[in-house]
Protein backbone atom coordinates (compact mmCIF):
# COMPACT_ATOMS: atom_id res chain seq x y z
CA UNK A 1 0.00 0.00 0.00
CA UNK A 2 2.74 2.38 0.98
CA UNK A 3 5.18 0.85 -2.00
CA UNK A 4 1.66 2.26 -4.49
CA UNK A 5 1.39 5.58 -2.53
CA UNK A 6 4.86 6.49 -2.85
CA UNK A 7 5.34 5.14 -6.65
CA UNK A 8 1.75 7.90 -7.60
CA UNK A 9 3.46 10.27 -5.33
CA UNK A 10 7.01 9.65 -7.62
CA UNK A 11 4.69 9.35 -10.80
CA UNK A 12 3.27 12.95 -9.81
CA UNK A 13 6.35 14.66 -9.50
CA UNK A 14 7.83 13.71 -12.72
CA UNK A 15 4.38 14.85 -14.64
CA UNK A 16 4.96 17.84 -12.59
CA UNK A 17 8.72 18.19 -13.58
CA UNK A 18 7.65 17.54 -16.95
CA UNK A 19 5.13 20.41 -17.23
CA UNK A 20 7.00 22.82 -15.48
CA UNK A 21 9.95 22.46 -18.24
CA UNK A 22 7.08 22.43 -21.21
CA UNK A 23 5.96 25.64 -19.30
CA UNK A 24 9.52 27.26 -19.30
CA UNK A 25 10.26 25.89 -22.60
CA UNK A 26 7.00 27.74 -24.28
CA UNK A 27 7.52 31.04 -22.14
CA UNK A 28 11.32 31.01 -23.17
CA UNK A 29 12.42 33.56 -25.90
CA UNK A 30 12.43 32.32 -29.21
CA UNK A 31 16.02 32.77 -30.32
CA UNK A 32 17.17 32.03 -33.60
CA UNK A 33 20.54 33.17 -35.94
CA UNK A 34 20.26 32.93 -39.69
CA UNK A 35 22.83 32.39 -41.32
CA UNK A 36 22.74 33.24 -46.02
CA UNK A 37 23.41 32.58 -48.27
CA UNK A 38 20.92 30.06 -48.17
CA UNK A 39 20.51 27.07 -49.84
CA UNK A 40 17.99 27.40 -52.90
CA UNK A 41 14.94 26.67 -52.32
CA UNK A 42 10.98 26.77 -53.35
CA UNK A 43 8.58 28.79 -51.08
CA UNK A 44 5.48 27.74 -52.97
CA UNK A 45 4.39 25.50 -50.62
CA UNK A 46 5.15 27.82 -47.37
CA UNK A 47 3.07 30.39 -49.15
CA UNK A 48 0.01 28.33 -50.37
CA UNK A 49 -0.56 26.85 -46.73
CA UNK A 50 0.05 30.03 -45.14
CA UNK A 51 -2.70 31.18 -47.99
CA UNK A 52 -5.19 28.07 -47.13
CA UNK A 53 -4.29 26.44 -44.86
CA UNK A 54 -5.46 22.68 -44.76
CA UNK A 55 -5.92 22.84 -48.10
CA UNK A 56 -3.36 20.31 -49.75
CA UNK A 57 -0.77 22.54 -51.73
CA UNK A 58 -0.51 21.55 -55.48
CA UNK A 59 2.90 20.61 -56.37
CA UNK A 60 5.37 23.29 -57.73
CA UNK A 61 6.59 22.74 -60.87
CA UNK A 62 10.07 24.68 -60.35
CA UNK A 63 12.82 22.25 -59.80
CA UNK A 64 13.68 23.28 -56.52
CA UNK A 65 13.65 21.73 -53.01
CA UNK A 66 11.25 22.69 -50.52
CA UNK A 67 13.39 21.71 -47.73
CA UNK A 68 14.85 23.89 -44.23
CA UNK A 69 16.90 26.73 -45.19
CA UNK A 70 17.81 30.33 -44.09
CA UNK A 71 15.17 31.69 -46.54
CA UNK A 72 12.47 29.08 -45.61
CA UNK A 73 12.86 29.80 -41.99
CA UNK A 74 12.66 33.27 -42.63
CA UNK A 75 9.47 33.22 -44.59
CA UNK A 76 7.72 30.79 -41.12
CA UNK A 77 9.07 33.68 -39.06
CA UNK A 78 7.29 36.06 -41.14
CA UNK A 79 4.22 33.88 -41.71
CA UNK A 80 3.48 33.79 -37.94
CA UNK A 81 2.42 37.36 -38.19
CA UNK A 82 -1.32 37.45 -37.02
CA UNK A 83 -1.94 41.49 -36.36
CA UNK A 84 1.00 43.20 -37.59
CA UNK A 85 4.52 43.62 -39.47
CA UNK A 86 6.27 46.40 -39.48
CA UNK A 87 9.32 46.51 -41.68
CA UNK A 88 12.00 48.62 -41.88
CA UNK A 89 14.30 47.75 -44.65
CA UNK A 90 17.30 49.85 -47.01
CA UNK A 91 16.60 47.68 -49.45
CA UNK A 92 13.71 45.74 -50.65
CA UNK A 93 13.78 43.70 -54.16
CA UNK A 94 13.32 39.80 -53.32
CA UNK A 95 9.95 38.87 -55.18
CA UNK A 96 9.83 35.46 -52.82
CA UNK A 97 9.46 38.12 -49.83
CA UNK A 98 7.34 40.63 -51.04
CA UNK A 99 5.21 37.37 -51.73
CA UNK A 100 5.10 36.93 -48.25
CA UNK A 101 4.44 40.81 -46.93
CA UNK A 102 1.64 40.39 -49.65
CA UNK A 103 -0.02 37.68 -48.83
CA UNK A 104 -0.21 38.61 -44.60
CA UNK A 105 -1.14 41.87 -46.12
CA UNK A 106 -4.19 40.02 -47.95
CA UNK A 107 -4.72 38.09 -44.30
CA UNK A 108 -5.39 41.17 -42.47
CA UNK A 109 -2.44 41.83 -40.63
CA UNK A 110 -1.57 45.30 -40.68
CA UNK A 111 1.77 46.06 -42.51
CA UNK A 112 3.61 49.07 -42.54
CA UNK A 113 6.66 49.58 -44.51
CA UNK A 114 9.62 52.30 -44.12
CA UNK A 115 12.41 52.46 -46.73
CA UNK A 116 14.98 53.99 -48.47
CA UNK A 117 13.86 56.85 -50.82
CA UNK A 118 17.26 56.19 -53.31
CA UNK A 119 17.06 52.70 -53.10
CA UNK A 120 13.25 52.29 -53.98
CA UNK A 121 13.70 53.82 -57.25
CA UNK A 122 15.89 51.04 -58.39
CA UNK A 123 15.49 48.53 -60.63
CA UNK A 124 13.61 45.28 -58.87
CA UNK A 125 12.75 47.20 -56.15
CA UNK A 126 9.33 45.60 -54.77
CA UNK A 127 8.16 48.76 -53.33
CA UNK A 128 5.68 49.85 -56.14
CA UNK A 129 4.04 46.82 -56.16
CA UNK A 130 3.67 46.44 -52.59
CA UNK A 131 2.09 50.31 -52.31
CA UNK A 132 -0.14 49.19 -55.02
CA UNK A 133 -1.27 46.18 -53.47
CA UNK A 134 -2.27 48.67 -50.83
CA UNK A 135 0.67 48.76 -48.62
CA UNK A 136 1.36 51.54 -46.47
CA UNK A 137 4.90 52.74 -47.44
CA UNK A 138 6.98 55.77 -46.26
CA UNK A 139 10.63 56.87 -46.75
CA UNK A 140 13.15 59.18 -45.86
CA UNK A 141 14.21 62.14 -47.57
CA UNK A 142 17.89 62.70 -46.08
CA UNK A 143 21.12 62.34 -47.60
CA UNK A 144 21.99 59.88 -45.33
CA UNK A 145 20.28 56.13 -45.94
CA UNK A 146 17.95 54.81 -44.09
CA UNK A 147 19.69 51.87 -43.70
CA UNK A 148 18.34 49.77 -40.91
CA UNK A 149 17.20 46.03 -42.27
CA UNK A 150 14.80 44.77 -39.63
CA UNK A 151 11.16 43.67 -39.35
CA UNK A 152 8.88 43.19 -35.94
CA UNK A 153 6.23 40.81 -35.69
CA UNK A 154 3.15 41.25 -33.93
CA UNK A 155 5.42 44.26 -31.66
CA UNK A 156 6.82 40.74 -29.81
CA UNK A 157 9.63 39.31 -32.56
CA UNK A 158 12.03 40.98 -33.62
CA UNK A 159 14.12 40.35 -37.23
CA UNK A 160 17.10 41.95 -37.58
CA UNK A 161 21.01 41.79 -39.50
CA UNK A 162 23.09 42.37 -42.06
CA UNK A 163 20.39 40.99 -44.65
CA UNK A 164 19.44 43.46 -47.29
CA UNK A 165 15.60 41.98 -48.71
CA UNK A 166 17.16 41.36 -52.16
CA UNK A 167 17.78 38.05 -54.02
CA UNK A 168 21.61 38.71 -54.31
CA UNK A 169 21.82 39.54 -50.91
CA UNK A 170 19.86 35.69 -50.05
CA UNK A 171 21.59 33.87 -53.04
CA UNK A 172 25.50 35.00 -52.83
CA UNK A 173 26.33 37.26 -49.90
CA UNK A 174 27.61 36.16 -46.16
CA UNK A 175 24.78 37.77 -44.08
CA UNK A 176 23.29 37.42 -40.75
CA UNK A 177 19.79 37.32 -39.37
CA UNK A 178 19.32 37.28 -35.72
CA UNK A 179 15.47 36.51 -34.49
CA UNK A 180 14.56 37.96 -31.22
CA UNK A 181 11.60 37.61 -28.79
CA UNK A 182 13.55 39.32 -25.77
CA UNK A 183 11.42 42.07 -24.65
CA UNK A 184 14.14 44.65 -24.06
CA UNK A 185 15.11 44.49 -27.72
CA UNK A 186 11.71 44.20 -29.26
CA UNK A 187 11.04 47.86 -27.56
CA UNK A 188 14.12 49.37 -28.21
CA UNK A 189 13.14 48.77 -32.31
CA UNK A 190 9.83 49.32 -31.90
CA UNK A 191 10.41 52.52 -30.63
CA UNK A 192 12.60 53.09 -33.15
CA UNK A 193 10.12 52.06 -36.27
CA UNK A 194 7.32 54.88 -34.27
CA UNK A 195 10.09 57.18 -34.68
CA UNK A 196 10.89 56.74 -37.77
CA UNK A 197 7.33 56.22 -39.56
CA UNK A 198 6.58 59.94 -37.56
CA UNK A 199 9.43 61.50 -39.13
CA UNK A 200 8.44 60.39 -42.52
CA UNK A 201 5.14 60.95 -42.41
CA UNK A 202 4.12 62.12 -46.07
CA UNK A 203 3.02 65.87 -44.48
CA UNK A 204 6.54 66.27 -43.39
CA UNK A 205 7.78 65.74 -47.38
CA UNK A 206 9.64 68.11 -48.75
CA UNK A 207 9.68 67.40 -52.64
CA UNK A 208 12.39 68.95 -54.78
CA UNK A 209 14.44 70.52 -51.55
CA UNK A 210 16.89 73.19 -52.34
CA UNK A 211 19.95 71.33 -50.58
CA UNK A 212 20.60 68.31 -53.27
CA UNK A 213 21.23 65.22 -52.43
CA UNK B 1 18.35 42.38 24.06
CA UNK B 2 15.94 40.70 21.37
CA UNK B 3 14.88 44.04 19.91
CA UNK B 4 18.87 44.54 18.94
CA UNK B 5 18.91 40.77 17.59
CA UNK B 6 16.43 41.38 15.60
CA UNK B 7 17.92 44.84 13.94
CA UNK B 8 20.71 42.62 13.72
CA UNK B 9 18.90 39.89 11.75
CA UNK B 10 17.38 41.99 9.71
CA UNK B 11 20.29 44.31 8.40
CA UNK B 12 22.08 40.90 7.83
CA UNK B 13 18.93 40.53 5.76
CA UNK B 14 19.03 43.86 3.82
CA UNK B 15 22.88 43.38 3.10
CA UNK B 16 22.09 39.79 1.66
CA UNK B 17 19.54 40.96 -0.80
CA UNK B 18 21.38 43.65 -1.56
CA UNK B 19 24.62 41.19 -2.59
CA UNK B 20 22.14 38.71 -4.08
CA UNK B 21 20.77 41.84 -6.59
CA UNK B 22 24.24 43.16 -7.25
CA UNK B 23 25.60 39.21 -7.98
CA UNK B 24 22.35 38.98 -10.59
CA UNK B 25 23.23 42.18 -11.96
CA UNK B 26 26.83 41.21 -12.96
CA UNK B 27 25.96 37.81 -13.96
CA UNK B 28 23.28 39.65 -15.77
CA UNK B 29 24.25 39.30 -19.71
CA UNK B 30 25.02 42.96 -21.01
CA UNK B 31 22.05 43.66 -23.72
CA UNK B 32 22.05 47.08 -25.38
CA UNK B 33 20.60 48.62 -28.16
CA UNK B 34 22.31 51.81 -30.17
CA UNK B 35 21.22 53.61 -32.72
CA UNK B 36 22.33 56.05 -35.58
CA UNK B 37 23.72 58.32 -36.64
CA UNK B 38 25.53 59.04 -33.95
CA UNK B 39 26.02 62.36 -32.09
CA UNK B 40 29.20 64.38 -33.44
CA UNK B 41 31.77 63.31 -30.56
CA UNK B 42 35.40 63.30 -29.92
CA UNK B 43 36.86 60.04 -28.76
CA UNK B 44 40.00 61.42 -27.69
CA UNK B 45 39.73 61.63 -24.10
CA UNK B 46 38.66 57.35 -24.12
CA UNK B 47 41.16 56.44 -26.04
CA UNK B 48 44.09 58.40 -24.15
CA UNK B 49 42.38 56.90 -21.12
CA UNK B 50 42.65 53.20 -22.65
CA UNK B 51 45.88 53.80 -23.78
CA UNK B 52 47.65 55.09 -20.49
CA UNK B 53 45.08 54.27 -17.79
CA UNK B 54 45.16 56.02 -15.06
CA UNK B 55 47.17 58.85 -16.48
CA UNK B 56 45.29 62.35 -17.27
CA UNK B 57 44.77 62.90 -20.89
CA UNK B 58 45.81 66.04 -22.49
CA UNK B 59 42.97 68.21 -23.24
CA UNK B 60 41.71 67.74 -27.33
CA UNK B 61 41.96 70.77 -29.31
CA UNK B 62 39.08 69.95 -31.32
CA UNK B 63 35.75 71.96 -31.08
CA UNK B 64 33.91 68.22 -30.86
CA UNK B 65 32.35 67.43 -26.74
CA UNK B 66 33.42 63.91 -25.73
CA UNK B 67 29.90 63.22 -24.52
CA UNK B 68 27.84 59.59 -24.13
CA UNK B 69 26.70 58.69 -27.84
CA UNK B 70 25.94 56.23 -29.95
CA UNK B 71 29.77 56.12 -31.50
CA UNK B 72 31.80 56.80 -28.11
CA UNK B 73 29.57 53.53 -26.46
CA UNK B 74 30.54 51.51 -28.95
CA UNK B 75 34.10 52.69 -28.58
CA UNK B 76 33.89 52.08 -24.95
CA UNK B 77 32.53 48.27 -25.47
CA UNK B 78 35.10 47.79 -27.99
CA UNK B 79 38.19 48.70 -25.50
CA UNK B 80 36.68 46.66 -22.69
CA UNK B 81 38.50 44.25 -24.99
CA UNK B 82 41.35 42.05 -22.80
CA UNK B 83 42.13 38.94 -24.95
CA UNK B 84 40.73 39.34 -28.33
CA UNK B 85 39.12 40.97 -31.04
CA UNK B 86 37.36 39.26 -34.00
CA UNK B 87 36.13 41.34 -36.31
CA UNK B 88 34.10 40.63 -39.26
CA UNK B 89 33.35 43.53 -41.82
CA UNK B 90 32.20 43.90 -45.13
CA UNK B 91 33.29 47.97 -44.87
CA UNK B 92 36.07 49.40 -42.60
CA UNK B 93 36.73 53.18 -43.49
CA UNK B 94 36.09 55.07 -40.17
CA UNK B 95 39.88 56.25 -39.04
CA UNK B 96 38.27 56.69 -35.50
CA UNK B 97 37.58 52.91 -34.78
CA UNK B 98 40.67 51.89 -36.35
CA UNK B 99 42.49 53.43 -34.12
CA UNK B 100 40.27 51.84 -31.77
CA UNK B 101 41.11 48.40 -33.10
CA UNK B 102 44.91 49.49 -33.63
CA UNK B 103 45.24 50.75 -30.13
CA UNK B 104 44.07 47.24 -28.60
CA UNK B 105 46.09 45.68 -31.02
CA UNK B 106 49.12 47.22 -29.46
CA UNK B 107 47.78 46.37 -25.55
CA UNK B 108 47.97 42.86 -26.27
CA UNK B 109 44.79 41.93 -27.60
CA UNK B 110 44.37 39.43 -30.46
CA UNK B 111 42.87 40.88 -33.51
CA UNK B 112 41.75 38.86 -36.43
CA UNK B 113 39.78 40.56 -39.07
CA UNK B 114 37.55 39.58 -42.03
CA UNK B 115 36.49 42.06 -44.67
CA UNK B 116 35.19 42.17 -48.21
CA UNK B 117 37.84 42.36 -51.18
CA UNK B 118 36.25 44.30 -53.28
CA UNK B 119 35.59 47.31 -50.40
CA UNK B 120 39.15 46.96 -49.09
CA UNK B 121 40.56 48.56 -52.03
CA UNK B 122 37.71 51.76 -52.16
CA UNK B 123 39.34 54.81 -51.08
CA UNK B 124 39.34 55.55 -47.77
CA UNK B 125 39.63 51.96 -46.48
CA UNK B 126 41.56 51.22 -43.36
CA UNK B 127 42.30 48.13 -43.94
CA UNK B 128 45.93 49.10 -45.47
CA UNK B 129 46.88 51.22 -42.43
CA UNK B 130 45.23 47.73 -40.04
CA UNK B 131 47.95 45.08 -42.03
CA UNK B 132 50.86 47.71 -41.90
CA UNK B 133 49.88 48.00 -37.80
CA UNK B 134 50.60 44.06 -38.13
CA UNK B 135 46.60 43.32 -37.79
CA UNK B 136 46.00 39.64 -39.51
CA UNK B 137 43.38 40.58 -42.00
CA UNK B 138 41.64 37.93 -44.41
CA UNK B 139 39.28 38.41 -47.02
CA UNK B 140 37.10 36.75 -49.71
CA UNK B 141 37.38 35.72 -53.53
CA UNK B 142 33.86 35.42 -54.50
CA UNK B 143 30.92 37.06 -56.33
CA UNK B 144 28.53 37.90 -53.34
CA UNK B 145 29.52 40.23 -50.88
CA UNK B 146 31.06 39.56 -47.17
CA UNK B 147 28.31 41.24 -45.79
CA UNK B 148 28.58 40.85 -42.42
CA UNK B 149 29.18 43.89 -39.88
CA UNK B 150 30.14 42.34 -36.62
CA UNK B 151 32.40 42.04 -33.85
CA UNK B 152 33.44 39.52 -30.74
CA UNK B 153 34.98 40.28 -27.90
CA UNK B 154 36.86 38.08 -25.60
CA UNK B 155 34.55 35.34 -27.16
CA UNK B 156 32.05 36.67 -24.40
CA UNK B 157 30.22 40.01 -26.01
CA UNK B 158 28.88 40.13 -29.67
CA UNK B 159 28.37 43.95 -31.35
CA UNK B 160 26.37 43.18 -34.86
CA UNK B 161 23.80 44.95 -36.65
CA UNK B 162 23.32 46.89 -40.05
CA UNK B 163 25.98 49.45 -39.49
CA UNK B 164 29.03 49.56 -41.81
CA UNK B 165 31.97 50.58 -39.78
CA UNK B 166 32.27 53.62 -41.92
CA UNK B 167 32.17 57.86 -40.81
CA UNK B 168 29.10 58.40 -43.19
CA UNK B 169 27.30 55.59 -41.86
CA UNK B 170 28.22 56.83 -38.29
CA UNK B 171 27.01 60.07 -39.02
CA UNK B 172 24.25 60.27 -41.20
CA UNK B 173 22.90 57.34 -41.41
CA UNK B 174 20.13 55.61 -39.47
CA UNK B 175 21.06 52.30 -38.16
CA UNK B 176 21.04 49.92 -35.38
CA UNK B 177 23.80 47.98 -33.60
CA UNK B 178 23.15 45.26 -30.64
CA UNK B 179 25.44 44.33 -27.72
CA UNK B 180 24.81 41.52 -26.77
CA UNK B 181 26.43 38.87 -24.24
CA UNK B 182 23.57 35.88 -24.55
CA UNK B 183 25.43 33.11 -25.07
CA UNK B 184 23.69 31.29 -27.49
CA UNK B 185 23.93 34.07 -29.71
CA UNK B 186 27.68 34.97 -29.47
CA UNK B 187 28.81 31.11 -30.08
CA UNK B 188 26.59 31.27 -33.48
CA UNK B 189 28.64 33.82 -34.37
CA UNK B 190 31.85 32.73 -32.94
CA UNK B 191 31.24 29.48 -34.82
CA UNK B 192 30.51 31.81 -38.41
CA UNK B 193 33.86 33.55 -37.99
CA UNK B 194 35.99 31.06 -37.29
CA UNK B 195 34.36 28.91 -40.55
CA UNK B 196 34.97 32.13 -42.33
CA UNK B 197 38.37 32.89 -40.94
CA UNK B 198 39.51 29.03 -42.41
CA UNK B 199 37.82 29.05 -45.73
CA UNK B 200 39.98 32.70 -46.45
CA UNK B 201 42.68 31.44 -45.63
CA UNK B 202 45.22 33.31 -47.74
CA UNK B 203 46.32 29.39 -48.64
CA UNK B 204 43.24 28.91 -50.27
CA UNK B 205 42.94 32.27 -52.47
CA UNK B 206 43.16 32.30 -56.10
CA UNK B 207 44.47 35.06 -57.39
CA UNK B 208 43.68 36.51 -60.84
CA UNK B 209 40.67 33.98 -61.28
CA UNK B 210 39.32 32.95 -64.76
CA UNK B 211 35.93 33.55 -63.91
CA UNK B 212 35.69 37.26 -63.72
CA UNK B 213 33.55 39.03 -61.00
Amino acid sequence: MRAAGGAALAAAAVTAVALAVAAWRRARPVREVLFFPSRPCCIEALLAEAAEPGVPARPCPCPLPSGDTALSRLVRRLLSARRSLDLCLFSFSCPQLARTVQLLHRRGVRVRLVTDAQCMGLHGSQIGRLRHAGIQVRHDQHSGYMHHKFAIVDRRMLITGSLNWTSQAIQTNRENVLVVEDAEYVKAFQDEFERIWEEYNPANYIFFPKSSK
